[in-house]
């Protein structure tokens, strides 16, 4: 006997909360912690705010013998510009119900992580999450509430409101199940990466033990909020484009298509109709079924679209990658690589690219940080687009690097979709364009540390000739003052470079440094040589 | 300006299709596929027919110079015992909508597959889907119909029905947009390794060039079918507790017990209620919110609950993986390790793992199949937990298995829910207590196979020897002859085993063998050597 049953939204993450990464007690605090602080920068940032974000874990017992997994309380708060108090309900107590289900470059990307985490904390401790937003600073509102998982909707238990004391945002309490002693690792590493990327908010972590991590802003250059875009014609499909057309008001199909995609004028909109063959005066409201299909056909094989635009996309910006890394890397030498903007099936991204050199944070060896707006991704490594590039498909000897040179190497994807391959957002499937982009950012990264390291090598061993000439140069001094009959030998010193005189280098090396490979085009360039070669003596 | 929108499930998955393993044309297909086939052997096997499944894909046009991706028709059809006309609309056409929702080993685990490859086919294609399906053999309903995508629910375009010619069974045709260039050599490996664990179904496959590929069925007897079972005490949380509440009518906790929960009798239930310190005349109906939070802590802490019953799950059976693996591979030596159940956070699972030596099929080298709940998993191997294993903690020189010896392994999971990592069914997470039973399984898989390979070589030297007494025998008869004066030579072809002697091995080699490794225990042991050594001469 066959029995059917339909389940809630909620429900199914409920039942399969290892999809979403809630795997553990370990994995499912990390995750509370990322989701939450990722909303609020979402939040802080698209208002244009410096963001200030304050999360604390305590213990939700006294019992400080109590081992874990057991139950914690998480806290994070933000100087964002609050939540409409009508919406407060849907946006945390409902699946598949959020502010992210648009075209805009942002953190969060299925619109699930709040929600998920608040469903996390209550199935593993019965407890309300309590939410407190204030959008005006002077009023707050504070929802203490549960998710009716088999309904997927909010219950409210007690709305109250207070004055918020001129202060904006959002605060999130809730109680969860977690394993902190294992999980501690992996928020430390989050708290640092994330800083690494957003050098331009303060982070204020508190953990169990009651001991206060503070990373500082800095810089107060923030990068452009992302703007929502129109859909590119390259992603449309049949769906779509129904959907466009019952929304839409325009009478010909000319001034739709202008009017509703990404980059296209009416030059492209008439040229585009005739080589679909569909004549452009035609009503979108009548078009017959197969005359959609056609249309949609045509889109994804006419050549002549233009690239997605990039001004709807945020990127970290090079000054502040570059300030970042050497903020939390403090490396020898750093550089910053950011490509142009790109698309895959419609969507635009664009790639940068980090180096870090002989940083005294790092162990001999690649480290790799990967980022995706602005997100850090820690998990599933090996499974992540630019594991695989820089594991199996980059040259590294062309480059002379060391085998065993402490790099850091950090990877950060910007694009209104990208394409993660779990909810958990852990990692990025090799979509060919993407792959293209930061193998020709890495390489030119990889170019310049070359050039570096070449220039570097021959310093040192002009280096350890001075050495030699210094060994030597007073004997043979003496040796050709005493031949010359003369008393006092000559200033010497000076040759050596010991009295203040310059020697000059010549970096006969560069040659050495590879050529750019085929495909990596110029970029602009932004390379730091922190500590310059110390004086020869 | 902050818009807040609601998605349905159909549009959640449909943005998101690289969840669900439809990342592009060459992956739907093969995903489309597998989904459909699943789905059909899961029916034919929980009605315990013997599986005759058929499927096509044919290019949509007829135009053969197009290339790939095209639209391409699927049709996937089966014996089972067919869907209750009522139940097909939505069946088939919402998501969250499904017959896998309970606590049973089934393929499919998400219940999303079949409305995906749908959704999939509808938004590339924009054609309808047609489902046929009979019950009793004697009528047939036919259902041509679409998915309301923003409204997650089926829109039925046309409904018939017709004399089923005494054929039950269900029939999906499709069209769907594809690359059958791309996907051919996945879904090859799919019906292959598809034919080794489910070595009791018929499978035909007809190729897009119209090439008949029909794996056979190797054995009738066929894997008992998998049970629903009651929820195992350690999986429970506050959530499900008050669930199984609401539905129960027992008047005490102890009746509630031993009616709801998996292998809990009355002295556990008394015993576990004591342990609680909960007082088992209690109405669960009127436990506090404390109370059941505490009961729930409890469950999660008692020691003594019992093991899951494993006649809830299905494995394949050492019996039928063994004809599959000699079928499919035709190995020299093969053996099949079944491993008593286990559980998982109240899951029961168990673990299956066949191992094939000398195959003419494989190269030189490991080759690894992975399976769950009798799915071949194709994609994503590095992430796999017996990937993991194989590579990184399995120590293959204590085995003296040869490096690029032609070694298969084939593991099996089958479990009431395996701990996927994506909704794409490619990987296991590495649970620790699977990881555990993998390990032992692969051990003792290993160490027969070392005692073969150590008993093999013991022969070999054997006949080594023997080719050198056959050479030097006959002068050595002779000599000894003419030093006797005898005319006639001893009959010393006996001795070295030409004319029908046997000659005693002696297998000293077999110390060589490792003894298990601590913690692979005593289990049943099939192997079968395929080829005997030849005969020495």
């Amino acid at each position: 006997m066959v029995t059917y049953t339909e389940i809630s939204p909620s429900e199914f993450f409920y039942r399969n909360r290892d999809l979403a990464g809630f795997t553990n007690p370990a994995r499912a605090l990390y995750m509370a912690v990322r989701e939450l602080v990722e909303n609020s920068l979402d939040a802080t940032e698209l208002a244009g705010s410096l963001p200030e974000i304050y999360v604390r874990i305590i213990p939700e017992s006294n019992a400080n013998d109590s081992p874990d997994p057991r139950a914690y309380r998480l806290s994070v708060s933000d100087n964002g510009p609050g939540v409409e108090p009508n919406q407060v309900p849907s946006a945390f107590g409902k699946v598949f119900y959020g502010s992210k289900y648009i075209l805009r470059q942002s953190r969060g990307m299925f619109g699930l992580g709040g929600t998920m985490t608040i469903l996390y904390g209550q199935i593993t401790t019965n407890k309300p999450v309590r939410i407190t937003t204030s959008q005006d600073g002077k009023t707050k509102y504070s929802f203490e509430m549960l998710i009716d998982i088999a309904e997927n909707k909010p219950v409210v238990l007690r709305r109250d409101s207070s004055d918020a004391g001129g202060q904006t945002g959002t605060r999130v309490d809730l109680t969860l199940e977690g394993d902190y002693l294992r999980a501690s690792q992996k928020i430390t590493d989050y708290f640092r990466q994330t800083a690494l990327v957003a050098s331009y908010a303060n982070l204020t972590f508190v953990d169990p033990q009651g001991q206060i991590t503070f990373f500082e802003r800095a810089t107060t250059s923030m990068p452009v909020a992302p703007k929502e875009t129109l859909p590119h014609p390259y992603g449309i499909d049949v769906e779509a484009f129904k959907r466009i057309v019952k929304s839409s008001e325009e009478d010909n199909l000319e001034d739709f298509m202008v009017k509703h995609f990404h980059r296209v004028g009416e030059r492209i909109a008439s040229k585009f109709l005739a080589f679909a063959g569909i004549d452009g005066s035609l009503s979108p409201n009548r078009l017959s079924n197969q005359q959609v299909v056609s249309i949609v056909d045509a889109l994804q094989r006419y050549p002549d679209f233009l690239q997605p635009d990039a001004s709807c996309l945020s990127p970290v910006g090079e000054e502040i990658l570059q300030v970042g890394i050497n903020k939390e890397l403090q490396p020898e030498f750093s550089t910053v690589v950011a490509r142009p903007p790109s698309s895959y099936s419609g969507f635009p991204f664009l790639v940068e690219v980090g180096l870090a050199y002989g940083a005294k944070t790092l162990q001999p060896g690649m480290k790799l940080f990967r980022f995706a707006n602005r997100i850090p991704l820690l998990y599933d490594e090996s499974s992540d687009v630019s594991f695989k590039l820089l594991n199996e498909e980059i040259d590294w000897k062309r480059y002379h690097v060391p085998q065993d040179a402490p790099v850091a190497i950090i990877t950060h994807i910007a694009s209104t979709k990208i394409p993660y391959k779990t909810v958990g957002k852990e990692y990025i499937a090799d979509r060919p364009e993407i792959e293209r982009e930061l193998r020709n950012a890495i390489r030119e990264a990889l170019r310049r540390l070359s050039i570096y390291l070449s220039r570097k090598g021959n310093m040192e061993a002009v280096q350890r000739k001075m050495n030699i000439y210094g060994k030597y140069l007073p004997l043979i001094a003496r040796f050709a003052t005493d031949l010359a009959g003369h008393k006092r030998t000559p200033h010497y010193r000076k040759l050596i470079g010991e009295e203040g005189g310059e020697v000059e280098v010549v970096a006969e090396g560069i040659e050495e440094a590879p050529n750019p490979e085929p495909g990596s085009e110029g970029q602009q360039v932004i390379g730091i040589e922190q500590s310059k070669i110390e004086d020869y003596r």
